[in-house]
């Protein structure tokens, strides 16, 4: 998507040669209108699929899984959470998502009432980078038996191998910017 | 609004007489079209108030906050975190925000990139109790030097008294549902 990855160029700053800070736009503050486009484009890249929910973590996929799910006809949108709160009394799938930023493990949970067998859902996340995040959405698509049609990323890391993990469980990844190196504070795309 | 307290009697669940639980639309499961109309009343309450930036806090007051900032056409969104993840290396403003659900003290913060004086900031979220959270909002609008021109919250518990502390601040607040008792098990609205 050219007009992400204008913006990535214009706006996105590196930190060593794994982290891109977006958060001008993408993660802390959010432009708005661009997000809603890329809902557009998320809607067009998974059109015709059946997908029916639309799934993603908190807290900086929520406003593209937003944009994505109201696209794509207004779907239910979950997000699943990384710590029990005390209001959570019911079952739950979960699933256990490593941090290579933070250098953490944590706990991904929903709510069972919220995912089950006939749903088709679509998994949205801000980042790609080793797939972890990702590939705990789509253990609790598994455990809670619905068909996960594909996972579509704003911004793949390609070079931290997330997106070819997930490709051989046989899953559809769509990525609007695919990022080959930030070596030397440089940015390059696919 | 009419169509949010239908929802609340039909989907809400009363935990006790402090806690409803609405995950099945608001803060795990979102309804995507009933949030995008909640945004567009929103823009309505706060029109003409030459407001040019919205934030909220994570997690759950981002969809409505997303929703208000599309429909007033589209305005920066800017989330306030709960914790200083390691990427975030530039100076923040910062408050305390005390969660009486889980009895315990967050410090809420914003990189003091994305407010600043000029700014008519309109504050959302998805509950109004004690009014912790807006507070600690308003306190990062006031050390920016921001004008803060109100709190748009969806749910109000006007027996737990934020909404009357907020307002002793001089603080316009406006919430699509004013709860007045859980009492019972029973949902009252004022």
């Amino acid at each position: 998507m050219q007009e992400l990855k204008d913006r990535i160029l214009k706006d996105g700053r590196c930190l060593g040669t794994d982290i891109l800070k977006v958060d001008s736009f993408l993660n802390h503050q959010i432009d708005v209108g661009l997000t809603a486009r890329m809902g557009q484009e998320f809607a067009r890249l998974f059109s015709g699929l059946g997908i029916n929910k639309v799934l993603t973590i908190e807290t900086s996929g929520i406003p593209a899984a937003y944009a994505a799910a109201h696209a794509m006809g207004d779907l239910p949108l979950v997000f699943a959470k990384k710590t029990s709160p005390s209001t959570m009394v019911d079952g739950v799938y979960s699933a256990p998502v490593k941090s290579f930023t933070k250098g953490t493990v944590s706990n991904v949970i929903v709510s069972r009432r919220y995912i089950g067998p006939g749903d088709v859902v679509l998994l949205i996340d801000d980042f790609l980078a080793h797939g972890e995040a990702a590939g705990g959405l789509y253990e609790i698509c598994r455990q809670a038996g619905a068909q996960c049609a594909g996972l579509g990323a704003v911004i793949e890391k390609k070079y931290q191998g997330g997106a070819e993990k997930l490709r051989e469980k046989g899953l559809k990844v769509q990525s609007l910017a695919v990022i080959t190196s930030l070596k030397d504070g440089k940015i390059e795309f696919e």
